[in-house]
């Protein structure tokens, strides 16, 4: 295991069960887990400013490199300071690789798949050939060629200056057979040795490089990429690629590969982030989770709540709340709920006013980041099992923490 | 005069020619004038929340009766508290009658016309019948028929609770030839007395009311306005309808119909809010403006900016601000500004992520509050000639406030 202590450390605090509460330390700041990240794909948090994620309690964002190198490119953010200078955010990014992205063009509708449809959206534009070298796709902005590959995502990131980088590897959906999934793995081990032989060359000295674990549903071929990666030198591992077709076989196959992975650097899970799925990654021992779910929802007038057997969200534009004078949920701390009545937030989203949106998302999350910090706590008192009861019986995460 | 010092008073600190600055005192707070007023149009300025609209340093915003009684309805708002507690803000409300808005839908795309294109924008939905009872028209929501006259115009407006109701006028286009110009005007002044004699027994305590002088661009009809309305015994003045084909005849029909007007009353400008219409304006003797300009070019991409040869406006979208490090405008104050590279804003905008269009939303907001109230600076110092001819000239309002 490559470790650099300019560059990150990992800290684990306290363990409860699987459950760890750690602090990652980054060039830009202390970022507490367990914790979820929201997504600035695009170098912005949809919506908000910087200083209003930071307010929310947020230590970290994702970039994507898929993303950013199309627009406006990683050439143009480093000439003008760097991702974080760009976006005017002081506290730690992580750069997702671009392999999703890339190969979710390839495999078309299959894309949604990948992450069980809780991933990132499918995208248009087109895969023009994938090869060992890399991958030449068309922009979905205007056409253009570009190409990424191993050397070429690594090269963008540093460009980026995130934090923390992501290997660039291929993503296989769930539909793909043994045999294809069995290649894909060797080839994105292959890769993830051409991403560390570039770092290790031309990287900037102060991010770090996680590796993902990719392998399907295949218990021997997750295995062989788990102790692939936790041989190459890497930062932390990050679990990637189809986990299932449903979240008991998700839950099945994070906690089996967690169980593969090293006990001492930092875990995070690649594109999985409702609160069900944060509580029973926690209690797997991931540290870390993104997710477009808080900020997509809050795009389309839904509001996370502690509702287990309606996905843990409800429809603020149904007609049944539109004479609520009480907030979206009882005892959050949100802008949202301590300004705003729920019909307002209602009324809002029906209209389509940015605000509604603004609103959905602040309290989104907010949401998220209670139910997170509060499974931190739990951790560090001991009592993970009692939290992530309460929760998965439809406790909100400031009633889960008491008990 | 009606005067109701429990209601409204404004008291006139200072003159400057035929500038003035003053403080209108509502039940909600004060309002320095000359001020610009920002549209809450549909209860929320777009993708604002108040405290920030509050922190810009706003003291009033304008929601519109037409809008809000189609969607939640005036009944829905006062059941939740009223406008104020609904959409969360502290601050003073003007509501504007909906007159404007049916009379939109009738002359379809002239509407645009009526402002000289600067108005409110055109709506779906459509006229049943025009009568000297009032109009009946259907939703552009979802096609249900709704009915619109002094009544109940004042009657939703005192659902709303604004500290302003505007009456209910006819607003008629450039293109109405004098005889039907003359035939509206006169019937916006029986519509005024319908609505005094609503407001006098039904209306709210706390709640002012503003008459509206009509008379197209006819001196005559406009002075026929004027007089009726300063006679009828309103609390403020507005001046609405069209003021011509272009600025210039703007300008004259502004001069002349504030000439008409008694001294000591309010006088807001309906709908017009470009940066040299404010500064003209004021000039003229207008106390306060209220337009949709700077909030919608926020949303188009476009920057307010010292530049008069491009009616005082920029396409950040333009390439030729994607390499820019600076601010959009140098020296501005706003969180834009402040905070971000004008390339940033640009990437932002042409990839049309809603933080683009929360910053630029924010620049313009803080450069028409810094217009106003440099502008009022200036008069209190006696030399709003230099402010003026300093904007015109192509200074920022921070630079002219010093000439």
């Amino acid at each position: 295991m490559r470790t650099d202590p300019d560059r990150l450390s990992f800290e684990i605090v306290a363990r409860d069960g699987d459950a760890r509460a750690g602090v990652l330390t980054t060039p830009h700041g202390t970022v507490e887990t367990p914790c979820f990240v929201p997504l600035a794909t695009r170098g912005s948090v949809k919506g908000l400013l910087p200083g209003e994620v930071a307010d929310v309690g947020y230590e970290m964002v994702l970039g994507n490199t898929y993303h950013l190198m199309l627009a406006p490119g990683g050439e143009r953010i480093a000439e003008l300071g760097g991702l974080h200078e760009f976006m005017g955010w002081d506290g730690a990014i992580i750069t997702d690789s671009g392999g999703f992205q890339v190969f979710s063009l390839a495999y078309g509708s299959v894309a949604d798949e990948v992450k069980g449809r809780r991933g990132r959206p499918p995208l248009e534009g087109g895969v023009l050939a994938i090869g060992e070298e890399g991958v030449r796709f068309r922009s979905y902005i205007d056409g253009s060629e570009h190409f990424l590959s191993p050397e070429r995502s690594m090269e963008v990131q540093a460009q980026l200056g995130s934090d923390i980088a992501l290997v660039f590897d291929e993503c296989t959906p769930f539909r793909a057979d043994y045999d294809y999934t069995a290649r894909s793995t060797e080839r994105t081990d292959r890769w993830l040795r051409r991403c560390l032989d570039w770092h290790g060359a031309e990287g900037p000295p102060g991010q770090a490089v996680f590796g993902i674990v990719q392998g399907g549903t295949h218990e021997d071929l997750r295995r062989q990429s788990a102790e692939s990666v936790a041989a190459a030198g890497v930062d932390g591992i990050a679990i990637g690629g189809t986990l299932g077709e449903d979240k008991e076989q998700m839950r099945e196959i994070v906690g089996m590969t967690v169980g593969m992975l090293p006990a001492d650097p930092a875990r995070h899970l690649l594109g999985i982030g409702e609160p069900d799925d944060l509580v029973e990654g926690i209690a797997a021992g991931i540290d870390s989770f993104d997710c477009a779910v808080p900020t997509r929802l809050g795009r389309h007038g839904m509001a996370l709540a502690p509702l287990p057997e309606r996905r843990f969200r409800y429809d603020v534009r149904k007609r049944r709340n539109e004479e609520e004078p009480g907030p979206l949920v009882a005892g959050c701390p949100c802008p949202a709920c301590t300004g705003f009545s729920r019909a307002y937030v209602h009324y809002l989203s029906k209209a389509e006013e940015l605000t509604g949106v603004r609103l959905l998302t602040l309290h989104n999350l907010v949401y998220s980041r209670e139910l997170v910090a509060g499974a931190r706590e739990a951790i560090v008192a001991g009592r993970y099992g009692n939290y992530r009861d309460a929760i998965m019986a439809g406790a909100a995460p400031w009633e889960a923490a008491g008990t």
